[in-house]
């Protein structure tokens, strides 16, 4: 069995369809054995509760420096011997010997078709509003894994959603969540758990 | 009746999309007037032929500058009186000047979701190639109004499809061309001949 921790930041929906997933026996051998917030009072630690999944609270502005708070990780993360990391919109970025250390361990899932819509800043609304002010057709979501540079390791899954007329930023969030986010996470979880993602360079094949 | 003038430089498979789409009564109120090439011997040419289109040839290569060729283009344009010019597989890039008087008035068809893989240099095989090397799980093919940045212009129709394991650059390229280009450039001469496309900004409504 796998131990996958969940890293997340805010609301969790990334992380309750994690946890549909597993409830449903869809993560491929893998248990969510942990979630980390970098932020308190946000309800993906309630999600976690409710699942009967141990919850963990490490406040990104009690650290300096992202150094300093990737050395607090590491040391929370320990014990918990994880297989895989998740960030399931956790928007803290985590120092280059924290990435190395999980290299190719680590999952996320951002809410457009990278390269397009992405990067440092990029995360969130944000990326919906830019997606609306360039008046692309087209958007979606990608699962990537983690490297130092944001938004720019090697991409595992994508899928694309149309926008239609009359989007908002916040129609178009949700459509790319509950169409692409939802379905793609759990998809990408499920993978690696089953060991049938394959990294060469910047190329994930799927076995 | 809108006259449509098809600009090529290769082996118009774009050309003959819009030529089917005519023949079976698709083009929307508009008619293929005439094609030009900007290069002598391509099959873009003999497929114009084979259509009963009048065809032209001006050879890039005979002029020095963008500029120059971009007066020419007009002058032989002039008499031609088009309402609408379509870039179908069109590498020649035309000045600022060609693009105001046409503003509005000039489809591209570019073969990935921009703003993804595009912009000066990126076209035909490379494209493929570039996303390949990217490694993204899908791509597309975009059609837009054409304006001085190249590949630049407001997005009126995009298309999104898959990356499959094994791809080549050229079974990418004849995925994106059967899937995507030759359905998404005849819809767009449609709506613009049925006076659909309403361009505010960077935003292309489909009325």
């Amino acid at each position: 069995m796998l131990n996958i921790v969940v890293l997340v930041s805010g609301g969790g929906t990334n992380l309750q369809a994690l946890i549909d997933a597993q409830s449903r026996g869809e993560l491929g051998g893998g248990r969510i054995a942990a979630v980390v917030s970098s932020r308190e009072g946000v309800y993906a630690l309630e999600r976690a509760r409710q699942a009967g999944i141990p919850a963990h609270v490490l406040p990104r502005k009690q650290y300096g420096s992202a150094e300093a708070y990737s050395r607090a990780l590491e040391d929370l993360l320990a014990p918990l011997n994880p297989g895989l990391l998740v960030y399931a919109g956790f928007l803290t970025i985590l120092d280059e010997a924290f990435c190395q250390k999980y290299e190719n361990r680590m999952l996320n899932i951002h809410p457009s078709l990278i390269p397009a819509f992405c990067g440092r800043g990029m995360y969130g609304l944000r990326v919906h509003e830019a997606v609306l002010r360039y008046g692309v057709k087209v958007t979606g979501a990608t699962v990537h894994f983690v490297t130092g540079e944001p938004d720019g390791g090697p991409i595992v899954l994508q899928k694309a959603v149309d926008v239609l007329p009359g989007d908002t930023p916040e129609s178009l969030q949700k459509r790319v969540m509950e169409q692409c986010e939802h379905l793609l996470l759990p998809q990408a979880v499920a993978l690696f758990c089953q060991n049938r993602l394959s990294v060469d360079g910047r190329k994930v094949t799927i076995l």
